[in-house]
Parts: C-alpha cells; sequence; structure tokens
C-alpha cells in the first residue's frame, strides 16, 4: 500500500492510519479522501486486521473540505466532491472492523464528520470540534448528517448555526466521543481501546458492527425483526458456540472466526 | 396466580415483579421469560394495578439469556429463544400501565435489555449495566435494539464492541436510567415513583403510554398527525373533563378511568 | 403589525417577539397561537430580519394550553386547537431565521413544547419545565412529540409520567435548553446568540435550517443522498462563492444574499 497523504500502519492486531498532509491541515481534498477510503477497503479486507485507528500528525486533525476544489466549479464537480466524501464516511461504517478516531487538536466541518462517523472516538483534552460552514457561506450539509445522529437536535443546531467550536469535554458531555484524556495519554489510551475490541471474536465483531448501523435506521418493530434473526444465526456461529462454552467451562475462549 | 421464578405481589395501585431465581442471577431462561411476559400481561389487564415495579432478588438484577439453551441447539431452537425475549419486551412496552425497572447489582446482556426496555428505571449506585455479548461470541444483537435508543450511537457501540460495564452514575447521565440512589434508598425511591405516577387518571396514563412507542419510530409530520387526533380525543374522555374542571376550580380531580 | 397577545419588535437585524399576555400566564389560546403563527410569518418573509428571538412578560413563559378551549366542546373543537397549535410548531421550524427561545420561569405542557421545537434555546437559572397533562387527565401527547425528539425516550417518559418539572440546569444537560444564565444576563445572553446567527449568510442559513429538519426524519442513506445534493447546490450560490474565496483571502465576506 503506498499513499502520498497517509500512513498506514500494521502493528497486529491493529492498523493505524494516519492523515498525514499536516502542512494542509488534512484537509479532505479528494485525492486524500479517495486513498482513505482505500486504505479503509484494503484493510477492512485484512482478516489479521481486528480494530483500525484513526489518527492525524500535525496541527489539525482535519480542517474538512478543501476549499480550493469548491470553488469556481461546476455543479458536477461540487457533486463528485461530496459523492466521495459520501463513500468514505460510508465505507468507514461498512467494513467489518471498528474505526477508532484517535483526535488532536482541532477536527472541523468534514473533520468532524469523520469523527462523528467513527465507531467509536476519543479525544485530547485540547480537542476541539466545529461544523464552521455557515460562517463561510457554505452550511455543513453532509456533516450534519453525522453529527446531528450523534449529538441530537439542539446540540447540533447550535454548532451548524453558530460555526462555534465545543470543547472535547463537552463532545463527551455530548456523546461525539467516547472518551477525554490528556494529551500526552491519548495514543495509550486509544490503543488500549483498540486492544479491547480487538481480543472478541472477528466474526461477532464484524456482525454486530453492520447490525447496528442496519437496526438503528429501523423502527422498533422492523428492528427487533431483523435483531432477532441475525443473532439466531450468530448463534449457530462455531465461535459463538465457542465463546458459550469457554464461559460456562470457566476457559478463555479460542476465536476461529467464523 | 402462580410462578415458579417470580415473586408478584399487589400493593394497590402498585404490583411488584420481583425476579426470583437467585442462583442463576435471575438468567432469562425460556420458562422464566414466559412467566414475566405472562405475569405482565395478567398485571396489565388488572384495572386496580396502576404502576408496576420489576425488581430482582439475589446477586444480579439479570444476567440476560441462559445460555444453556443456546449451545448445541439448532436454528429453530435459538428463534425460538428470541421470539419469547422479543415478546416480553414488547409487552413491557404495550401494557397499560408504566413499568419501573428497580436495579440493583448487575444486569447484564438482555438483562440490561430489560431495563433500557423498562418505561422508567431507578438504579442502585453500585448497579453495574454491560452488554458483554460480544466477549463469548454472541453480540448482544437485540439488546442493542433498546439499548441504542435509550443511550445513543457512540455510547452505545462503547458498550457492545467493549462490553465493559458502566455504572449507576453513568447510565444516568446517559439516560439509561432515570435516577440513582443510595442501595438502601433503592426500594423506597422506586415506590416513590410508582406512586406519583399511579396518582393520575389510568385512562390518561394508558393513552400516553402507547402513543408514547407509537409517535417515537414516525417521523415528525406523521407523528403530529397522529398526536393531535389522540390528543383531541382524549380531550373528549371524562377523566380529562373532570381534571380540567377540577384544576380550573382548584379542587382535585376525582378519576373514573374512562 | 398590530397583534393583541405579542410585542414585536425589529432591532435589525433580530427581532423579537414577547409572549404578552401575563395575566394568564401567556397561555396558548387560539388567538394568541394564531397571532404567533402570523407572527413568524410575517418576519419569516422579511429580508432584513436574520435572526428571531421568541421572549415572554410575566410570570411564566408559557402555561400551554388554554384549558377553557378545551373544556364542555366538541371534538372538532378540540381538533381544531391542535390544529392551530401543530401549524404553529411548524411555522416555527419551517421560517428562514433561526428562533431562539428566550426562557425565564416556567415553560409548561405546549409552553414547553415551544421550548422543545425552536432551534435553540437559552434559559434563566431558575426557569422549568415541565409537561404535566398527565396531573389534569389530558397527556401531553403533541407535546411530546416535540419532547422525545429532544431529550430521548426515558427522560421524556419521566416528564410526561409524572408530571414533575425539571430545573434549567437538568434542561441543559438533556439538550432541552442550549445554555444557561443568570437571570439578569438572559436577554444580552440571548442577543449575543441571535447576533453570531445573524453574522452569516442569510441563504446559508436558510438552506442549512431547512435541511436539518428535512434530513433528520430521514434513514442515514436517504439524508445522505439528500443531504450531498443540497451541499452541492449551495456550493454554486454568490453566498458560498464569496464566503469561501474571502476565507482563502483571509478577508471578510460581504454576503448578498443569494
Amino acid at each position: 500500500m503506498e499513499y502520498q497523504t497517509l500512513l498506514v500502519e500494521r502493528a497486529l492486531p491493529i492498523a493505524r492510519i494516519t492523515l498525514n498532509r499536516p502542512e494542509r491541515r488534512n484537509a479532505l481534498a479528494l485525492d486524500l479522501m479517495e486513498e482513505l477510503t482505500s486504505a479503509f477497503k484494503t484493510l477492512g479486507g485484512d482478516d489479521d486486521v481486528r480494530a483500525i485507528i484513526l489518527a492525524a500528525n500535525g496541527p489539525a486533525f482535519s480542517a474538512g473540505h478543501d476549499l480550493r476544489e469548491l470553488v469556481d466549479g461546476d455543479i458536477n464537480q461540487y457533486r463528485h466532491v461530496f459523492d466521495v466524501c459520501t463513500d468514505l464516511m460510508t465505507t468507514i461504517q461498512s467494513i467489518r472492523q471498528p474505526v477508532i478516531a484517535q483526535v488532536a487538536r482541532i477536527a472541523t466541518a468534514a473533520g468532524c464528520q469523520l469523527v462523528a462517523t467513527c465507531d467509536l472516538a476519543v479525544a485530547a483534552e485540547d480537542a476541539k470540534f466545529a461544523t464552521p460552514g455557515v460562517k463561510i457561506g457554505l452550511f455543513c450539509t453532509t456533516p450534519m448528517v453525522a453529527l446531528s445522529r450523534a449529538v441530537g437536535r439542539k446540540r447540533a443546531l447550535q454548532m451548524l448555526l453558530t460555526g462555534q467550536a465545543i470543547s472535547a469535554e463537552t463532545a463527551a458531555e455530548w456523546g461525539l466521543v467516547n472518551q477525554v484524556v490528556p494529551a500526552d495519554e491519548l495514543e495509550s489510551a486509544t490503543r488500549a481501546l483498540a486492544v479491547a475490541v480487538a481480543e472478541s471474536s472477528p466474526l461477532t465483531v464484524a456482525l454486530g458492527k453492520q447490525a447496528f448501523y442496519t437496526q438503528i435506521d429501523l423502527d422498533q418493530p422492523k428492528a427487533y425483526a431483523y435483531a432477532k434473526e441475525i443473532m439466531s444465526m450468530n448463534a449457530l456461529a462455531a465461535d459463538a458456540q465457542e465463546g458459550m462454552c469457554a464461559f460456562l467451562a470457566k476457559r478463555a475462549p479460542t476465536w476461529v472466526g467464523r
């Protein structure tokens, strides 16, 4: 895997993708988004990878879209940018491994959307989050899809209508991130979370992650109709039988991944 | 009412169901789930019962499914378990009286789902909540339906993907329970909440509870179209006319239940 | 604009509507609701108004419906009340400017719904919020539509089933209001929020507000399909091009409103 805008490391069972265009504040330019989607798809297909950390180098986690791709263009050019961006967000939630954002410094606009989209997120105490598009005439409409589903109505509207940043502590109170830690513990805390996730059966994790995003968009009766069939089939799997038998026998399970 | 796994007491206008299989940590075995659904239906049809408390004896509120019913079986056996479980959860939300979980010690997997499913919940300070299925290869997929609707995306995913428990205090911050009290005040605090609910017209409470779960699954325009018709019909009821006239005359209302 | 129950002031770019029937605790009587809807529509069509504050004079922000309109009537009369009320709530979310509730003292029933419905809300420290209809036999069914979407399931059910009030601090923790300030700072804090919102392009704000309420009711794939097209078209607008170019050139933008 050769990337211009990313660093990708595999320290199995964890993989780490680092946004690595610090001089452009890791803007979600087309080339970076395409590389990022490609990296997620590649790692997503890698049986040895059990959790993926998304981190960033430089003065910003990500500054959102590259505005130079959104000026002096036509509608089809702009559509292409938001198609590629939506593909990226959809990919993160559709791959089999949990994706954990490791957020230092500021995540704005589509950068904030990236955090809202990851399955889990850990932030440094000095991290900040904003959807400031309204201040430059371009409302953060696609980021709002992920943001409003993470933090709820009034809080999403506050961020979207004022463009003002919230602190990491507020982001945790609102459910945008799972955990806030001192900056010098960010990497270790994120890794610890990834390791906790990676200990479980990859089959079970993948099945559960996919089921999560399917059921959350259904009304409750349909969600149950779906969930109970998934769980019945899950119980048939070798890893479930192994896990339950190990639990009943008070021994550690051995996963076979099916 | 004769139950093997439950204690059912009527201290009118409150009824209390106590999970009473402490030696099996109140696992939601088929027989217990069937008795519990039956108890809710029986009390649900009892005009003298105005609120129902769901409590538990023993070292756990409930440890979730009985794993012995999920090993060495076939798909139809597993489907039967999750059908019976979903019937139980649906029954709790469909009966006319509010159901209040009184949670001491640990509620895990379908036991945590039970808390998420009850209309209201009070927890002791030392209570804990977890959806640890991922650790034994069987993702808490049906519990996730109730959990994710109670606590939101990132927090539900954290519990589901790590399997780690949260404290009662965290459960209250996340909206999984309404109130946290010292362990020795748990019973009285739960009863006080039940009494507060039981003071209102049973017709109004039943109508409101049913309307809640109907509208929450609709988009807002449909929810309003539904809600305004329900509220117009509610205003026609004898208890509404009595309640409003009593309020305007500054006297206490007398409910007739229709 | 001549109103019997409201004061309407334009201190451009902000407009302020003040419920002004203190002797009736700003009950949402039919005439007041009709005037309020009319005021929102009039200001909503005013290009010079960039944000609207909804405040109240007297001992209550609003006490909810006028019960005298809900006794001794027939179903069509009651339907008319809830039709007019739902029109009011829908109008608030459909006009182009953000609407900010400025809440002192108590907001109950449809008065609480009004706060939940506004795009943003600021509360004084001594403000209280309740949906107490259950106590007078008339469940707060239409208020519940807005309330449950703002605060979530368990918390909404607590308010609806007990009728008990919550404090301003609790309302902020639950996401019903955005900010709590000392009573003597309420007006200035609300105005500051309105001014922050009013600085942005009115085209962008209007487009974003409308998109918010459209996407929040869609499942995520449909929300993205919708949002990415809206954002692509937004990027074509003069104000977006101006805003992005100004940002890239590090100068202040000049909005033309298209």
